[in-house]
């Protein structure tokens, strides 16, 4: 049996017009403000007129630890918002835009997959609406505007070797991690260590998806410190006057854009922040608007539970004051093996002991999700290879963790694969059982707060932070600054900081490297482990292929 | 008598659907891909279709050499398409896309003034249809990729201090001038001195321009030389494998940009390459496309008459095989008095005599325009401070010359103003008198290229090129490249290289300080004297003042 590739199944939609998708939201054409004929962005005057609307019901897909096998995280929440349409609910998804960089490297795209996609893939996976290059531009304008200002006489006495804003590039470009700037003389200003990060690692992208409107983008823009004096007191965006012109600059990228997946449901894509220095989840505008225009909204979290869905209700859900109703968490029969000790080689053999071995890596994360007061459902995407035993097993041990497991075939059916889920998840949903609260409140220190998802989420025994960070983390407390959640970045392939350390491991520490305070986006991030905010390309990059063919179409893009 | 400034009389522009402007030239709604409601792209498709119709008339404006008084050279381009279509002609007008970096430091808008103006002016002053972020993204792909190259092995032995393939931003950051990248060790590249240019700089953006379709396109960017190798062997973005991927990239940015005038008349805006170190035109594919629609199409070129015309007919209408049917040379009162020696505050009062000593200016551009065997018309630009006697003395200065000076008032009173020059203009153009050539043949020597230009053109003694740069020129028609155009970058205040001398000089000399070559866009590059490719922040920033009001429109970007 030969499948066909996701691009070929793309290639084939029968798209309709986006006004006809806006339709089905009750969205009037004067209100979609198309970027051809398959995109468009819903207007901040209908955001605005239809916040008296009763909220939808929201449902969040998030996964395991990813392992190679792929879980299917996005895929599934395409599939999961096709079900639901396909059994007579009115539901939207709601998911992040794609990075360009990595798809010159080796990532693909971020669109869903087989007859669960979101279209048009190509645009997604290039320059879309052009809201990453308004989140670049304004960035980098705010690096210009201060080393203006230290160039013109620097009124503010900026210590220059105190910069902590650095600039942004939508590109895996290792050459920029680390450089010096303003060399060549006078007219070219003050010789400084610098560098860049990738777009989506930008305190501007993480702000603009979690403001409400343009007022507290604007703020939250200027709250942004990008420098301190001799004397350590902060610089903001604010000071330097930038925030007026970055709000300018933002305006068009503050509307959510809206698309369609291959079953034409409504699917809104919108923005997408790293999901380790920050909080990976598409924006709040998005989510808050899909859910005044549908009664279901499915939507992701970035890696898996223990960093995205954590982050999700932590810090997008607190700060937005939304609450999940149900939560769906992404296993594969594969991932389970892997976890269960087998090598991504040997996956294509059934090896039931190994799913039952894997399987306690997902029953952590039900476990975990559990905590916040939210019923959770697992969802198996299936995969070809999978054994009926090997299924009954995930579905045998979910159901003894007192939940349930619903096999998914969205991958290879597309909503038909998904029938049983989205019934079962809008039962759950409509029930209203939930009792959803954050983790830890405001007023914990920030110390307590990274103790609590240490101890609670990754079950670590402890967390090992010295002198420095935990003096520093006091001084912002003292400035002000201690209410904020903390934004954990840490390896996403395991509870500990250990990528290589499967399952469901206990006993371990959580070493704190580094923190940083994210003033405009909220967060104070706590760095564990090596973390990346400029990727590099391979040594063979995606982009050597990619071309357009005969026909004018994109090649090798994914 | 008080005046609205341009951007209140934007604001109150009563701006039809897009749709309905692409209909006056018969592009079909399904062709126009649209950004919002008042922007659209022209699809290839629809472009590749009517490759048959008969070519309008070109008519290029163009203006005597700059002044701090300013000439009115868009708004005068602007002002003879609505002239046109008022007097029944289906006319439509070319400009360039602005440029972001620059609306942030001190310079206004592109997009005309008074009622002369494009809509929306404030997206084309911003990001609006992202061609000039797609080039941006292209460009700094084939940077990234060179840097992946060394990185990985240097297979293609290049040699690291000889890339000359630098990045860009559209942005205004002397910072980026001249920086070392790839500091940080091991992990990070080998270090090595570059710098960032503004995006308007990048040969990307020149290529764009005079590429014919997506093919030829690939092809020039193939041909880009980023490298050479300790031997002095050149490396092309080919040898990197980048020319597809950034093709890619371009896709869209390929397709012409539709908007309207404030009289709802068509504009095509596309493309903006710098007037120095590239030709200072709108693409080649506009103007092309608009000449397969409309009988009249009105354009402009960069700089005065010296640079941007020489440029418009001696590369970008020998490339594209297209010619003028007329040129309008804009000329203002206020200007020929600046060039008869008054100081820009004593503009006001009458000055008959200046106005007269300062005529030659206009007088050795016209005269340099006939000589590409195409008719003449200058266009005066009213300023409300004009007297009778002056604009006369413009007027009889010009019949002097043989040509014919006719008043235009669209600033104040938008197409009723250029109805005498449109139908002049209208009147030459179906005459067919013009019998246009290039300046020089493509068998000159490079050198001889920049004789021809000097000489004739900005009327000088000499040519000064060192041996080192008359060595290089050598080479490269050794490699095969001495058939190539040449394009000077030289001050655009003064017919010579001293920008300082107004009016009509002779006698001077052209020193060259050093050439380039720009292989994938197909011309020499000639710099004489220095050229700025990364332009600074003022001491107080526009940006400072650039906000959103409480009705959310944008304050301070003009």
């Amino acid at each position: 049996m030969s499948y066909k590739s996701d691009i070929e199944i793309a290639r084939e939609a029968s798209k309709k017009p986006i006004q006809e998708i806006g339709a089905k939201l009750d969205i009037p054409t004067d209100h979609l403000l198309p970027y051809g004929h398959d995109k468009a962005k819903v207007s901040q005057d209908f955001i605005n007129s239809v916040q008296g609307n009763t909220d939808g019901k929201l449902i969040l897909v998030t996964a395991i630890n990813p392992t190679p096998a792929g879980e299917g995280k996005t895929t599934t929440t395409v599939g999961l918002g096709d079900g639901l349409n396909r059994i007579g609910k009115r539901a939207a998804i709601c998911i992040r835009e794609a990075s360009l960089g990595p798809c010159f490297g080796m990532k693909g795209g971020a669109a869903g997959g087989g007859y669960a996609q979101v279209v048009p893939m190509e645009d997604m996976n290039l320059h879309f609406t052009g809201d990453f290059h308004a989140i670049t531009s304004a960035h980098n304008l705010l690096s210009a505007m201060i080393d203006n200002h230290i160039y013109w006489g620097n009124e503010l006495a900026i210590d220059e070797r105190r910069v902590v804003w650095r600039r942004v590039l939508d590109m895996n470009d290792r050459a920029l991690r680390d450089i010096v700037t303003s060399l060549g003389g006078v007219a070219n200003g003050f010789p400084r260590q610098t560098g860049f990060d990738i777009t989506v690692a930008s305190e501007v992208m993480a702000i603009l998806c979690l403001a409400t409107d343009l007022e507290d983008l604007q703020r939250r823009l200027g709250d942004i410190i990008v420098a301190y004096t001799r004397d350590k007191q902060p610089i903001t965006c604010r000071d330097i006057k930038a925030d007026g012109a970055m709000t300018v600059l933002l305006k068009d990228a503050m509307q959510p854009n809206l698309v369609q997946t291959l079953e034409n449901n409504p699917a809104f894509v919108h923005g997408g922040p790293f999901a380790n220095i920050a909080h990976g989840c598409n924006s709040v505008i998005a989510t808050r608007t899909a859910l005044k225009l549908a009664d279901y909204v499915v939507t992701e979290a970035g890696f898996g539970a223990d960093l995205g869905a954590e982050k999700f209700m932590n810090i997008k859900c607190r700060k937005a004051g939304i609450a999940p109703s149900v939560v769906v968490v992404v296993a594969t029969v594969r991932a389970m093996k892997m976890n269960g000790g087998v090598a991504k080689a040997d996956l294509g053999a059934e090896n039931v002991d190994a799913v039952k071995k894997g399987c306690p890596n997902l029953g952590r994360h039900i476990e975990n999700v559990k905590q916040f007061g939210v019923p959770v459902v697992v969802a198996i995407n299936h995969f070809v290879t999978d054994t009926e035993a090997e299924i009954q097993a995930v579905k045998d041990y979910v159901a003894e963790q007192g939940s349930e497991a619903i096999l998914c075939q969205h991958w290879a059916k597309g909503s038909e694969g998904t029938e049983a889920l989205a019934t079962r998840v809008a039962e759950i949903a409509d029930k209203g059982e939930g009792n959803f609260a954050p983790l830890y409140g405001d007023d914990l220190s920030l110390l307590e707060k990274v103790e609590t998802i240490a101890k609670r989420i990754y079950r670590a025994d402890e967390v090992l932070a010295d002198q420095k960070i935990r003096n520093q983390l006091k001084e912002w407390e003292d400035a002000g600054y201690g209410n904020l959640p903390v934004c954990m970045a840490k390896t996403q392939y395991s509870f500990t900081t250990d990528p290589n350390r499967r399952g469901a491991p206990t006993g371990h520490s959580v070493p704190v490297r580094e923190v940083r305070l994210s003033a405009g986006a909220g967060f104070v991030v706590v760095i564990c482990g090596e973390i990346m905010t400029m990727p590099g390309l391979p040594r063979q990059p995606a982009a050597e292929a990619i071309h357009l063919n005969d026909a004018g179409q994109i090649e090798g893009l994914f």
